[in-house]
């Protein structure tokens, strides 16, 4: 009989896995089991779903379960919920929701892209209908329908991170009134608050009501309550984050790690032999601080799954790890992270500089030029790079892969000074404001000599 | 008496070092001496003035003489031009323009900013007044006063490098018709010549005639004639390079190098004790070739002559080199480049591989999304990376900083293809271009396995 590969999961952390490991064992069988309806899509399109800049759902699929049966010769089963797995027989236990019955069956190897789910808070109401998460297509599906079906006009957004700032520019894109409440001082967390704040004030500039510093203590069917009393919501979008969908495989004995996510070794192994882990369920390791980090991405998913399905197929690859990148772009701001921040920094045990200085995106004489702030941090005496964080207009954000690149390779900011970057007046001012910020970091490493 | 230092040229390569070193020596007597009117001005921006996208000459200047004079005690003096340098007595001879005048004036310390001139064919009729190089904002105060002095309808650009294109965009945007004769396959010959078509064609689709493999043999009052005939023209630009600006320093003695540059070490010191230089004039050092090479750009000089204004005041600097990055915007597309070409691999005895891809520039469900082809070479066996040359629609041409930041840091193209790269819909599919070319191209190095 043909070796088996069970794949658990059909977005990004399984089927790049399940293609990977196709590419290069023709003769293997292999079955991806996915609960919802929808694979390989791009969940990080929800929010301009909602906004409208996207037609529709399926426009978000990068590739369909006919697509993967046709081309790549996979068993997709889409609706298949594997609600149990058995390491020592080597089985799992799928819930068939399309047929409604329940079956069994064997593999060789397994490969888990289980995901994540997005963090409900243990608090009266939070289940009440109209309360949702935004991490897989049957949410959006279920939101969508929602605030269709309902002559919505406020919405709240729980917590100020990428994904409830994404979706509450969405809303406003349609014309609703939209609140943020932020249990923090400013919102997204990710960054120190200095540059959350000018997030902050971005956000109030687009007509949004950001509430920062102000707790949620319930929910009720119209309104979401903080501890400043009631704040009225037709519809509410929970942006907490998300926590690894763990369970299946914890539950089965396969170690987990950092906020419960499985652990994993360099080639995506789990702790249990020929079982392997990829995506948002699995822990990463993070290069500058070090130390194994939970940083749910689609751009890590993608990559480790990669990795997992070539050595799955017999192959040697490696994941080496993450730097902590993310970006967005709320409305006409873009906004972007990588490495440590202030408080990242100082939980890692390392000593920093902090350099932040303005400049634009553009050269200062162009009608187009607009205002970017970069923070960046070095460690002490040594002046190794430590992060970067990037707010600014068009042009500002995809600045921070520089700064990724850079930490990947170890540099100090004494030698990002003399990066080559490209110069040209409509991409940049002659010194790029990365260079500027790295220069004024050096200076401040060496004393201001 | 104070201590003197003379800075020859007014522009970056002489006045980033003058207020460099004013920073460390507020006691230093320091003469800065310009042959023009300007100091220290954008020069890559008078495509823009002459496109009209900049309002007037003088907003491309970011500091005037006077401003030198006010904040940083900088004895500049506009239209003294250095007609001789003696390194033995440690003099300079002047000719003031203003007053009509010579004189002789001592240094302890010489920094030369020379610059670079257009180079110019030695052929018939090249001497024409209707005949303009674009270097210098003098040159830009000529070309615009001689444009609107007559009824320009033609317009030829000779050479479609950088600057001949930039120009040839400026003209049509005026509403001019535009040819350009070029005499390589295709224009923009720092790039490979598949690469150079996707140019040539772009500035084709733009309504500009480019005429390539075709070599200028005459100059004419109202025609540039090339091999194949006249080509009628009310004003011609020369885009056919610069050369460095290095007679003088040659004639004092000073070492030259490359295409005549002004031979440096790291610490941009010349051959001649206490005599040092920077900008377009000088040589530098190619990190990926290891070789000597002379690449005149304002982002060169600008570094260059800060490190050399660091160590005249006392410090230590050092400017390890380049990797040939460059980029431009040519209507709606982005060209960038960076590393060796091909040509240049070969040049520098380089067996390589080369991987071309084609992706978007954004996640391919936004309306914005646009193409983006990115070829990316690395040395067989070794898999180091060569180098990469980028064109596309808006968000292709910085993304070839990230290439520029890990040749610097001498990464594989392995290597690179883990790097944790920004994404999100409105920058970057999930797996950024640059990825995809760096897995593609260590697929080759590893001959696919």
């Amino acid at each position: 009989m043909a070796e088996r590969l069970i794949v658990v999961g059909g977005d990004a952390g399984g089927m790049a896995a399940a293609t990977e490991a196709r590419r290069r064992r023709p003769d293997m069988e292999i079955i991806a089991l996915e609960k919802g309806r929808w694979t390989s899509y791009s969940a990080c399109g929800i929010p301009y779903l909602v906004g409208g800049e996207v037609g529709e759902l399926d426009d978000l699929v990068v590739r369909t379960p006919q697509q993967f049966r046709d081309k790549h010769l996979i068993d997709v089963r889409t609706r298949h919920e594997v609600t149990g797995i058995d390491v020592a027989k080597r089985t799992v236990e799928v819930r068939d929701h399309e047929h409604g019955r329940t079956y069994t069956t064997g593999f060789d190897t397994l490969h888990l892209g289980l995901g994540a789910v997005p963090l409900r808070p243990d608090l009266p109401g939070v289940e009440l209908p109209h309360i949702h998460g935004v991490q897989t297509l049957e949410d959006a599906d279920h939101l969508l329908a929602d605030a269709q079906e309902k002559d919505c006009r406020d919405i709240v957004v729980v917590g100020g991170g990428y994904i409830g700032l994404e979706m509450a520019e969405a809303f406003v894109r349609r014309g609703l009134n939209v609140t943020i409440v932020e249990r923090d001082s400013e919102v997204m967390s990710t960054l120190d608050p200095d540059m959350g704040g000018i997030v902050s004030e971005a956000m109030r500039s687009e007509g949004i009501t950001v509430r920062c510093g102000e707790a949620v203590v319930a929910f009720e069917e119209k309104a979401v309550v903080t501890e400043n009393g009631p704040v009225h919501a037709d519809l509410v979008v929970l942006g907490l984050g998300v926590v690894p969908n763990s369970g299946l495989a914890a539950d089965a004995g396969v170690a987990t790690g950092v906020k419960g996510a499985v652990r994993v070794d360099p080639r995506q192994r789990t702790s249990v032999d020929g079982v392997w882990a990829a995506g948002d369920c699995a822990e990463s390791f993070h290069l500058v601080s070090r130390r194994p980090v939970h940083i749910p991405l689609g751009t890590h998913a993608n990559k480790q799954a990669r990795v997992a399905g070539v050595n799955i197929g017999g192959g040697y690859a490696t994941f080496p790890g993450v730097v902590g990148t993310a970006a967005t772009k709320l409305c006409g701001t873009e906004i972007a992270r990588t490495g440590l921040t202030e408080r990242e920094a100082t939980a890692a045990g390392l000593g920093y500089v902090v350099a932040r200085i303005t400049s634009t995106t553009r050269a200062g004489y162009l009608a187009k030029s607009g205002r970017i702030v970069v923070k960046m941090l070095a460690e002490k005496r040594s002046g190794r790079l430590l992060g970067a964080q990037l707010i600014g207009t068009e042009g500002a954000a995809k600045r921070v892969d520089i700064v990724a690149t850079a930490l990947t390779a170890g540099m100090t900011v004494e030698q990002m000074t003399a990066l080559d970057l490209s110069y040209a007046p409509p991409f940049s001012p002659v010194w790029d404001p990365v260079l500027v910020a790295a220069r004024k970091a050096a200076e401040l490493v060496s004393g201001g000599a």
